[in-house]
């Protein structure tokens, strides 16, 4: 792949900066967050404003453009494909070393005494807002919002914001109708003695109605704020969706049930002012429940009197803890999930030694087999298809340009999912077409029992995620490796296939303790640079656990995974692992066997089930 | 043991609280921490006022006594402890569990409108401060210094603050001399652009100057601040100390070889006004380092554009990494320290079935052996020597009231360390001296495999010691047990046995990563409340590892055990043992026997150096 050329977009960029046209006086700095309004991870093509001014498309980024420089923070999952996508114009931050300055360090290093650096209020979380002001100001320089987006200024043929159409959930897949969340929600507000919630996740908010949308590829959400105070619902939203007679009857729109259940549509962009209205009208013990990662500007709309921001709202929460009827929904999806992936993988597999399969074409196979599942709705997120060196790349995304051939001499990657409309999900096999080395099944084996020592692990109620992460790495560090992302995300139920408060990685500290109900990624990996790359991945779901002793009457966890594809053997060596990984290998491929092979009989589908079988054989 | 009667004194407490004679207004709560001006954890006696307002004496706990309530936070280590010594005007916080509400959320529950709560200002953090003042603030409330100390206002027999006798430390114990320590320290300065930084913490301070004193108990430091500047020292202490020859010597007051290592010696009570002199002096870019767990008090007095508050200070990182001599004086200290225990164990073995050995006399005996041996100072911490169900009082310390006879039938823990010229121990073994349960053998062993994961833990540099504490417990967690007290702490070298920035524990994120040199201590442990107590405690010194591969050339480390007291054979379920933490028993008691077993030819001790050779036989 070749980078973007960005020599002349940075001109006019600081040309932007320097005119004082849309900040009264010359901004010596500007920072481009890769986030949208509502801080998403996945954006719209309108808001992927970093990438149009750098190239690099990766998930996570934040660009520093300044007169002299300019430069992009990026963690390790994207160090490669941010060096490949930029041109020299910008030098690369690698986040997580030691030698890499912060983004506030960075800027006083550089910058002139008494700078301005600039940033877009609304694109800006009032965390970030705060960190980053404190320490600019405390070297002398100050942080300034400009309200008008410097990126949109100079972005002429900027796509229109998406307004797709809706879609309603009943409560067979969502567990609880929208006025049960509404009334659970304010209870929580009683509890806690707030009069207002404004809700800005864009998935905390579909999840609350019993909505989804395809507004951003990949995540069933659409554009949205929605304010709800004790007897109001304010939903803001582009007016045009409303005429929908489903979404007017789902919502009750016409004929609201109870008064307090009734909600006033606004348009999208009035969600400020109405806002200010309703903060202008506060009386003085009224409080206001937004979440610290909320922009800047929804947030500094609150007087900071009548502001409580919290770290996760609780829509995340309880969205995080998945309710009978969405664990249901997430098994069965996860059911359909690996029937097309058995079929990929066997026909990979005769596939492969004709020479016509390639990254791209694997990917386009696997959506196909997806697709033709009950409920399919689109993928989670961009498949991860990619074999040999490309697997080193964490996050790569074959392009035309980097498509390699599948052979049977490379170790195969594919991270992969979809979203139906009972479930998500995300999953990671690695596989070998002919003769491993051995040394990638070295390799392999220690991300195996990294992945089989989280998933079998058993911990006390009240656990963080966090505690987990260790587990994943010991088998690696043993032998001197390690892999520099984290091991697990949550996962939502036909929703963002990232998502928060609970996660097992050694980067975070806040997240939320564990619980059962709740839904992670394991993902341990290896990445050899230039070479290969591997990851084994399951959905698990946090289940009680009932070890010999109940310690202080605790209660104990644990995880069952709901990802059931094969891991494959053939990459095993199964001398390092232990009796109890070789029991937990053969016991998931039991399980496999039954669950899946019932669905591949069902569907008809011989090859796949003959596959299935025969890759779990028990070992020895 | 019985409770202090505290109903007098807490009527005395809010009459001074009410009084408007120590503020202009009245008080309605008033926080007692149990720290010093230095922020100290084991305190001197004129500092221990939480105990004397509660009788409460672990060695954390914050207490707040309103009009109505007087309530004790403390952590899993104390709830024993403290509610046996608490009488029942108090009620006990129990820290840690999902119920007990946080000191800031209990005083907004309990306190009528616009309240104020006082502190000390001197005994209380400024990071405490802002965290306090913040939550209550939001409330309504506000947080005010109160000057005077209400407990010294109605504590009539206060004792006197200790000044005794300082010792200096050539380099043949130190490896540095004080002057290159500041050099170092005044590169570091120069480094961050900081013109003064200001040293409150107490071991520190006796770090920085090599000295040592006994102030404290079980602390060799001494109540002292020093300022430092780029061309000036300035050290604050009893000015009685300074006619010591030797003293005046060791820091050359009376002839200095260059000005910028002159000390100037001011009296200890007069830091304050020294250091509003040097902020008063102040040109605007200049700033002052100090540590953001230092006293508000003296936080305050810097303008807070100059203030440049740290984690941890720059002598606490410095100090942490111990250098050759330094790890050279700790190998010996624990040489001489296995020699006592072995002593001790042996004596115990013949001594118990007599039926004479209590708790007492048996920390009696080995502080006795200990103090036979060269360099000994004194113990470094109350000897925990416990039996039965006094064992599982996590920081119990035998009383004339509490103490038990040693039997056959019961488990012996004995947690205990001393302080030596060359450094300091600190040792945890659990014994039995008959035939333990199978219970308690199953304990043990899994205690055991927890404190073998963390000593042969291999991990990569940068990693911080939070991220190693679940592998101490993942044995004790698959059974359904746990413990409530983090795995390990920084040693310091003739200094605190507790000291930071590192430490292997759930309870901290902010540690700072570990690094060849520095010193831990590994004590996973299991406690069955009213039944028994267990824990193994080594010191371990951190040093590189040399695994198969070394991924992007980050280098590994691992640990190895300082301490070599054979760990008791006859406590472990052996099959419960992978062959790997067969071999680590094996070859750590082969290691104590070789280097213990000749100290303790060399010094004659023939009883000991049998049950040595009989307790580390090895096992299959």
């Amino acid at each position: 792949m070749s980078p973007k050329i960005t020599g002349e977009l940075l001109r006019l960029l600081r040309q932007a900066m320097k005119s004082c046209k849309y900040f009264p006086e010359p901004v010596h700095a500007y920072i481009v967050p890769s986030g949208d309004a509502h801080q998403s991870e996945y954006i719209a093509p309108c808001d992927c404003r970093r990438e149009f001014i750098s190239g690099f498309n990766g998930s996570a980024g934040t660009a520093i453009v300044t007169e002299q420089h300019a430069a992009m923070w990026t963690d390790g999952r994207y160090f490669l494909q941010a060096s490949q996508q930029m041109d020299n114009n910008w030098t690369l931050m690698k986040m997580g070393l030691k030698e890499t300055p912060s983004q506030e360090d960075w800027l006083i290093s550089v910058l002139p005494e008494n700078s301005k650096v600039g940033v877009d209020p609304w694109i800006y979380a009032a965390d970030q807002w705060k960190n980053m002001s404190k320490a600019l100001t405390s070297a002398g320089h100050s942080l300034v919002a400009v309200q008008e987006n410097l990126i949109d200024v100079i972005w002429t043929d900027r796509p229109e914001r998406p307004s797709t159409q809706l879609r309603t959930l009943g409560r067979e897949y969502t567990g609880l109708s929208w006025q049960e969340k509404i009334t659970t929600l304010r209870m929580k507000m009683t509890d806690r003695k707030i009069s207002w919630f404004v809700a800005t996740a864009l998935d905390e908010i579909a999840w609350l109605f019993n909505l989804r949308g395809a507004d951003i590829e990949y995540n069933p959400v659409f554009f949205a704020y929605a304010i709800v105070g004790m007897n109001t619902i304010r939903f803001f939203i582009d007016l045009k969706r409303v005429n929908d007679p489903a979404l007017r009857s789902h919502l009750q729109l016409d004929s609201p049930l109870k008064p307090e259940l009734s909600i006033q549509m606004f348009p999208y962009e009035s969600v400020h002012s109405e806002l200010q209205a309703i903060c202008d009208a506060l009386s003085p013990k009224n409080k206001v429940w937004i979440c610290d990662k909320a922009s800047c500007a929804m947030t500094q709309v609150i007087p900071k009197n009548h502001r409580t921001p919290i770290p996760y709202t609780p829509l995340c929460l309880a969205k995080a803890v998945k309710n009978p009827a969405e664990v249901q929904g997430m098994r069965m999806a996860h059911i359909k999930d690996a029937v097309a992936l058995c079929e990929l993988f066997a026909w990979l597999e005769k596939e492969i030694p004709k020479g016509t399969v390639t990254e791209i074409s694997a990917a386009d196979r696997a959506e196909e087999l997806r697709s033709q599942q009950k409920d399919f709705v689109g993928l989670s997120f961009p498949t991860i298809s990619s074999v040999g060196p490309n697997a080193a790349i964490i996050h790569y995304r074959p392009l035309p340009e980097t498509n390699r051939t599948l052979t049977v001499n490379e170790v195969y990657l594919i991270d992969s999912g979809a979203q139906y409309i009972d479930g998500t999900t995300d999953v990671t096999r690695t596989m070998h077409f002919g003769t491993p080395s051995v040394f990638e099944k070295e390799c392999f084996t220690y991300v195996l029992k990294g992945h089989i020592a989280v998933s079998a692990a058993i911990f006390p109620n009240g656990t963080k995620g966090h505690l987990l992460d260790s587990f994943a790495r010991a088998a690696l560090w043993d032998s001197g490796l390690d892999y520099l992302h984290g091991t697990g995300h949550g996962v939502g139920c036909f929703l963002n296939v990232h998502e928060g408060p609970c996660g097992i990685s050694y980067k975070t500290f806040a997240d939320e303790p564990l619980e059962a109900g709740m839904i992670v990624s394991d993902e341990p990996g290896y990445y050899e640079d230039g070479s290969f790359g591997i990851r084994i991945e399951n959905i698990v779901l946090v289940v009680p656990a009932k070890p010999k002793y109940n310690y202080r009457n605790r209660g104990s966890l644990t995880f069952e995974p709901l990802t059931l594809v094969p891991i494959q053997v053939k990459m095993m060596n199964t001398e390092l692992l232990t009796q109890k990984e070789r029991d937990w290998v053969n016991e998931y491929h039991r399980n496999c066997r039954e669950v899946i092979g019932a669905e591949l009989e069902r569907q008809g589908r011989k090859e796949a089930l003959q596959w299935l079988i025969r890759e779990t054989q028990p070992i020895v």
